[in-house]
């Protein structure tokens, strides 16, 4: 790829993008876990669209459904009037994920962005409680419209909003003072105390593994513990599954092992399962009290999205997919401990859970650096965390055990350049 | 289409759901200007995904430019990386859009849909100034996310946040108060009055025709004055043409023949031609001072959009599409002058511009009856306006004179139906 | 007064001190609308602390009564605990004023000063109505707390919040546009159109005339048609009789001859005649919904000032001082006139009603030489107004003519030597 | 009294009135520590003003001073106009209190109520920092009005506002969460981390015993550290010692023995000696970039205040009255922490430092029936807290032994009746 070809991008584009600058090439072919550029470089995917292609790239059954819905000129885009495709994803969707997982759920089409819907979910709170306030959490992140700004964490991106950002508290996450304090301890006694100065809450919003914030898991005792003070108290508990839903954590909604039922949960990114715009706001039918068009969205009937999405809702039928993603973790997960053990250097951490997994190196600016060697030897991850620390492995669920391996021997070996050569000189 | 089938919508679909009541129908197919239903009933088209379709449904040419993209796997999901599919429609945008008309926009790629790039015009310009405040105009509509929904005037959405919407002076459009009064002379004073209690904003946005707010069309004159006060105090001008451009007035930009150049542009619905969630934010280079990620979002490279938004394009290479819809847009003009003084009893006002018209009655509910009508009639139609007092004429810029002949008829027909019947009693 | 005496005040008081740098010089006794400096000097006071005097300094009735407390040892401080002090004072207020004029108000005593008042009056509007915003008019004024602050016009005061002021939605004041348009007809469009991005406010905040904002006296008929606009749509009209209140424009509050009836009344500066921090909020029984303590200050029973404040109601017990406002404001008013016609050099308009008087100068920098001027010839003025365009004359109320006389003669004065004598070069 | 003559107050009265319920009766005269109502009743006053009045009531000095001024007609009402009593007050002030201390403090009059020096503590530290958010802690109070209020942690009094209350977090109180857990640990992760959502503030504001928020005293090496944060990060440090100051912990400033000195200060309360509404406000001199008249008041001049705080500061002229202070705290604290002993049915635990100090009852409602009771036996006392848990005492602090030996004899039989008697049925 010459630096010319990137160049109609450095002229026209807004100085705004971001990944083309991590990722140097411009790529014109993808399959499954593989990835090439216009010289032909192929790349395995490490990093699945940041969690918005969880089944790899161009899954062959969705393509197929895909092009003959198109060829056939089935409706394109609908707004929210009823057409086959949404009947038939709705129906799907009902039968393959809430029902045997007993979630009663309405489905709202939010538009067809994270951010959309999570800006819907927080108006759906409020207007429920008649409360204005919201509890976000430290490091979370949720999307880059002011509603969903305001409860993001990263202060690099809320100064993005040029107005002071309001109506929200922010809560101490799992583990975010020391590992001793259970920050709910100090949650509750804000709730507790009426001199604290935080009234009680529309909502709490939180991610159960937080992406961008750096793969912080929480434990699942402090997920059960935050579901019962939000009953304690009469709050909604709102799951933002964007980025951990959709299989990526090992079961479709994030919390299914925790054994917790959010009253509102948002879903988005791999939903289409083919990397197409679309978005889904699920809650309790008692909370359906939307007036008809209080929100809408030109595209919240991505009928193109439909289609593939209920192609993708397949995989969900048995529990076969669920245990491969099962053993392809254990995988992943010895690996990364082994890594951290082998590269001292690298003074790193596992975290996270499932296939969205990563190591925090305490060593400043490493991360980064591995994840660009990475690049060079053929692999694509990104970083995460406030300070990009911790280099985050996304591969897509259905990676085959092979790519699997050959993805990880590329990631052992950008640590090994980056740790061990050193020494040697 | 039996009833029955319509209530798996009722039964699993959040009571937000809208344009499905109006037209109460599941639709499978479309080509061009018309609709089909499962029933096999047709429809045309005069809705237009309420300006989403401005090329029809399943344009034939961006059809098969789509299919084979799909087929040869090619990137479908890329966030900001750079892609060929990118490159080809940024060179194309700005060969043929930007180019011809002297316009040096950087483009920026916010998010696919209306109120991400609204959110994004809004950051922009407030990180740029400094500055926190933005004028809005009455019966402006942004979008549905809390940034675009705070410069949106529907009383209705805007209770839908949930929290007070700040930020944000809304100033008389034009022709707001009277026709006497030039809301301009208002709007002045206010900026020129230090005691006025409004503050120099970081911008204005508006659309050159107000679609949701009742086709309210602004004055060319008015609009180059409000030119004039922005650069008179240093205000940046931002132009939603979410709904307004791509061609939807008679030219690409709404704004053209007003003779301006705003500072910021937001495009979505029609740019990708085919109905795919797309947007884009333009503003002068000088503007472009994001941090690289400052604003981002997951599917701010939707691929597929990019194809069919490039093969749309070609509409534009030359005058003789424009030159079509200005001849259509008189057929229409006439039509719609012809029934307000045919139907005395609608107290009918003809509104708009180009292919963005309608009539507005001044008795109460009978547009929403006509609109009913016409779809019992075999046509698809919305309302809008505060008290939905227009009927709204949305048909696809390329429909053929004939296809054009039967909408309108159909129309007159609903009319003629809900106003003379009752005198022949 | 030496330079070295007034340097304490540089030294060590802050720079925000404004007063002290047009009056530069120590002042040490007062008596009726005399003020003497440090070295003997004697000046005729127009400026009434800016009308927190409007009885004049130490009214000879209420300094007797109130050094008799004090030497009795009665209740200095009581928060709001009962007194004898207090229980006279709102006897009396209720009998001398309340009563004759049918106004049934409950009183309130919200903390000492005018921006208690307000903030006390918003806070009830608002937890009356449920309701967020609140309209406030351009060039008003209502104290440098953020809730008063929000609802003041002035941009370089505004500034000073540090913050972007909330909650509020600025309307035009009588003639602030031009002498055509009725500003009304423009707000009552915001209010009718449900796409205004205006809703219904909890309450309207105005002053009958404006006294920080330049001396701008509504008409009775525009304060008479806001009363209408209020009724019409369940909004409460809170006048802030601040500044025109307690005699200023002729009647004890401003509002009487106007015919109208506020909901909720302001009243602070001259309240307790005798320049002592006072203030109370008044408002309709039925909106009387405050649980006790809801709103507190520590300062709220300052006895003192129910002392001096129930002698000072002795002066409205019959109508031979609202006769006497009159009789000397015909004065004024005839010598303003004059003033603007003799010299045209002025480009000057008399502003105000009754003893809240000026005249506004289009020169710039002009009223603010004749204040300097004036206080170099022995009389002291400020000056108003969003570019201190109003030099204004706020004598007290008690002044004898002969006193008038002289003050009136000294403006002349030094309103000559800065017109004529450039003429005479 | 007779409940007829309080019937004024019920009939004419805001139901916001609130203290005059607790001590139903009428107060007509007070000196020193003692205060009678109308039936010759005595009163040992252990309220003290809720702190204004630190110096007993109508001391005689005082007394003596303003009267002679008043007699001599010094100027009562001057703004920000230079007069000698200003003079003289400011003076003194930095001779006796500011230069031995090494407070190196410019003075600025900001109104005469605390809440006006708080609202111009914060105002002045958003012009400084240029940024918008003020850290304040759990259970602190600072005022009615809009900016005081957000920075006010109860949540009864926040409900007041009508409005969400912005740019604010409140962290916790030394203390507040349980006693191992050192809140600051909690306060630097979020200030130390970017992703937590709470930006670097403006300020921290914060009372080093806090009254209304239930006596709490925050240890002086939480302060040091507090100190040490808000000069690591940045942040102003503002304490207000509207309530602690002025002698009630002992030290003139509350904050003395801490060893810490505050960026900005708020004094109000008991600084005019006297009970008169008086307040300034405190700050580094490099701080003083005020514009003048930025932020101004009527009432920011009251004379007959300077005059007596002047007098008053004679008592800070040697050590001795902070030595009397000290051997009185000592009594106090005995006698309470015996209370606490010998009543275990008090659940009590002693709380505050110096002569702001009370009893926390676990037993709910039961401190607000000691100080019910105590009224009974002839002395006022307050209730405090989230809960009113506390019953606090605030005796003058010049106070002789006796009576402070009588008002805690009082207190004992007080909760005597209240735990022993239902054990002797």
């Amino acid at each position: 790829m010459t630096q010319n070809e990137l160049g109609i991008f450095e002229q026209l584009e807004s100085e705004v993008r971001s990944y083309c600058r991590s990722f140097p090439t411009i790529f014109t072919k993808a399959k499954g876990y593989k990835m090439w550029d216009k010289e032909g470089n192929e790349y395995i995917d490490f990093f699945s669209g940041a969690g918005a292609l969880n089944y790899g790239h161009n899954d062959p059954t969705m393509k197929k459904k895909l092009i003959e819905y198109i060829s056939e000129d089935g409706i394109t885009h609908s707004l929210d009037m009823a057409t086959t495709a949404k009947a038939d994803f709705i129906k799907k969707f009902n039968d393959v994920i809430l029902k045997p997982r007993n979630l009663d759920y309405k489905i709202m089409f939010p538009g067809p962005t994270g951010t959309n819907t999570v800006e819907s979910a927080l108006k759906l709170a409020r207007k429920v409680t008649g409360r204005t306030d919201v509890i976000s959490f430290t490091n979370g992140f949720h999307g880059m419209t002011i509603g969903s700004l305001s409860v993001t964490g990263n202060a690099f991106k809320r100064k993005g909003a040029g107005i002071p950002l309001q109506n929200v508290v922010t809560m101490p996450y799992d583990n975010f003072v020391n590992d001793e304090l259970d920050t709910l301890d100090y949650l509750e006694r804000f709730l507790e105390d009426n001199g604290s100065g935080v009234e009680i809450p529309a909502a709490m919003i939180l991610e159960t593994v937080q992406g961008e914030g750096g793969i912080n898991a929480a434990r699942f005792e402090w997920l059960k513990r935050i579901e019962e003070i939000c009953n304690r108290w009469g709050i909604l508990l709102i799951v933002d599954d964007v980025q951990a839903g959709v299989g990526r954590t090992g079961t479709f909604f994030s919390f299914e092992k925790a054994g917790i039922k959010p009253d509102i949960v948002c879903l988005s990114k791999s939903l289409s399962g083919y990397g197409l715009p679309f978005a889904v706001t699920l809650f309790r039918p008692d909370l359906d009290i939307w007036e008809p068009g209080e929100h809408n969205g030109t595209f919240r009937g991505n009928n193109h999205a439909f289609v593939t999405a209920t192609a993708a809702l397949t995989y969900w039928e048995n529990e076969s997919f669920e245990n491969e993603i099962q053993e392809k973790s254990t995988i992943i997960y010895d690996f990364l401990s082994k890594i951290v053990k082998d590269y001292p250097e690298l003074k790193g951490e596992v975290k996270g859970r499932g296939f969205m997994v990563g190591i925090s190196s305490e060593v400043d600016g490493l991360s980064n650096k591995v994840a660009a060697k990475a690049f060079e030897n053929g692999l694509i991850m990104e970083t995460s965390g406030p300070k990009d620390e911790v280099f985050k492995l996304f591969p897509p669920l259905n990676i085959d055990k092979d790519g699997l391996e050959k993805g990880l021997q590329i990631i052992e070996e950008s640590v090994k350049e980056l740790t061990k050569e050193p020494v040697a000189n």
